[in-house]
């Protein structure tokens, strides 16, 4: 019978993906995928029927590849990152539970980001997307003013794009309100892509303009500091 | 000039590893990790030196890594999961960042433990580890309060271990305030092992018996759902 392979691929380079993600999209004849997450992986995809489509339509595209699925063909669905963190996996099975599916997990944008940065994250973490298209608005205030609270290390995912571009801005007010000022954050564009661009900074003196959809920012927690370039948050060990 | 590798090896089995993990082990003359994750990648990694060290001597293992690379030796330092979240990266550069690093990311056991449950994380969502070994109780009382007020998907890492048994009644004490005793709770344990055991309860009925280090529990959000044994957390699409 044929399979719904949910294929979370990191990065995108090759080096990034788990060797059963690898395994998987060879296996696949139907790979579905938006379009730029198509093209990071175009190279070893070329014998494969391709569905792409565009951003926001991604009912649309889960529908495909469920159909795709019931016609008798292996189907992967990528994402990137982890399928299970705002990628497909969740719309998928809230469309159909009845066909036989396999979720591949990935490493997510924030631990390819921290593990350019040095290690910001560490220690206990909330990942937070700032994207309000079908989350409220309301719903995102409130998780930042916890995430702030609770001095975790906080990984903003979907910062800003090019019709969103106030979210960042209303987000990083509320964090200074419980944060210090000074503390640190690391920015990283394309993370483990060939065009990746990093910078440690401090929430004070965030520099808005660099920043789009495949950028991730990673905040500190109260503890976090900067070594030779490293951003680290310590675990607490006595050394 | 030798290079200290850190290694998110995932759940362990090569299936979950990158492949610049698998390629970086091959690399390393001398691999340095807790035994148990040792003797999980033992079958690949019988050519080199092995330096293995027991559960809470962290600092030891890394310091031995460092001085392995100082006489000359391509070293790997392996943590299951994510090299940089509850791993050794940040140990590592707190000690030292006079040598050359390369961290390479993994899957961390939430995501690991997501994919068997179906798509019970997707959305925002919080990592808290309760061991207090390293970090005071109230600073964990203060981040499980704000995640459950925040109403984030909460994964909780090292739960319960043979001689720290409360923490995790206590933690789920204070989740109750907030959150309907009927949120759905995945609990995994040795995700994607050979052995790996998973259940779906409800915040109210988790049976705290079979809960250990090796376990996960992902707690839902208010909007999390059970279909067809799938735990599924909507993003908000509509369909």
């Amino acid at each position: 019978m044929a399979k719904l392979y949910v294929i979370g691929i990191g990065s995108g380079q090759r080096e990034d993906m788990t060797l059963r993600a690898v395994e998987c999209i060879k296996k696949c004849q139907v790979i579905v995928g938006y379009d730029f997450y198509i093209e990071l992986i175009k190279d070893f995809i070329k014998d494969k029927v391709i569905i792409k489509t565009s951003m926001k339509s991604e009912v649309e595209r889960c529908r495909l590849a469920i159909s795709k699925v019931k016609e008798g063909y292996d189907t992967g669905v990528i994402s990137s990152g982890d399928s299970g963190l705002y990628g497909m996996a969740g719309l998928l099975l809230e469309l159909n539970t009845d066909i036989e599916y396999e979720i591949i997990p990935g490493v997510t944008s924030a631990f390819l980001a921290a593990a350019s940065l040095g290690a910001p994250i560490m220690h206990d973490f909330c990942s937070i997307s700032l994207s309000d298209l079908l989350t409220p608005w309301q719903i995102i205030e409130k998780r930042i003013k916890a995430a702030a609270e609770g001095d975790f290390v906080i990984a903003l995912y979907n910062p800003k794009s090019s019709a969103r571009v106030y979210n960042l801005n209303r987000a990083l007010e509320i964090i200074l309100r419980y944060r210090n000022p000074k503390t640190f954050v690391g920015i990283v564009k394309n993370a483990r892509r060939y065009n990746e661009e990093k910078i440690i900074t401090t929430l004070d003196s965030i520099n808005l303009e660099n920043i789009d959809m495949r950028t991730i920012l990673i905040i500190g927690n109260s503890m976090t500091y900067v070594k030779d370039g490293y951003m680290i948050t310590p675990r607490g060990y006595i050394i």
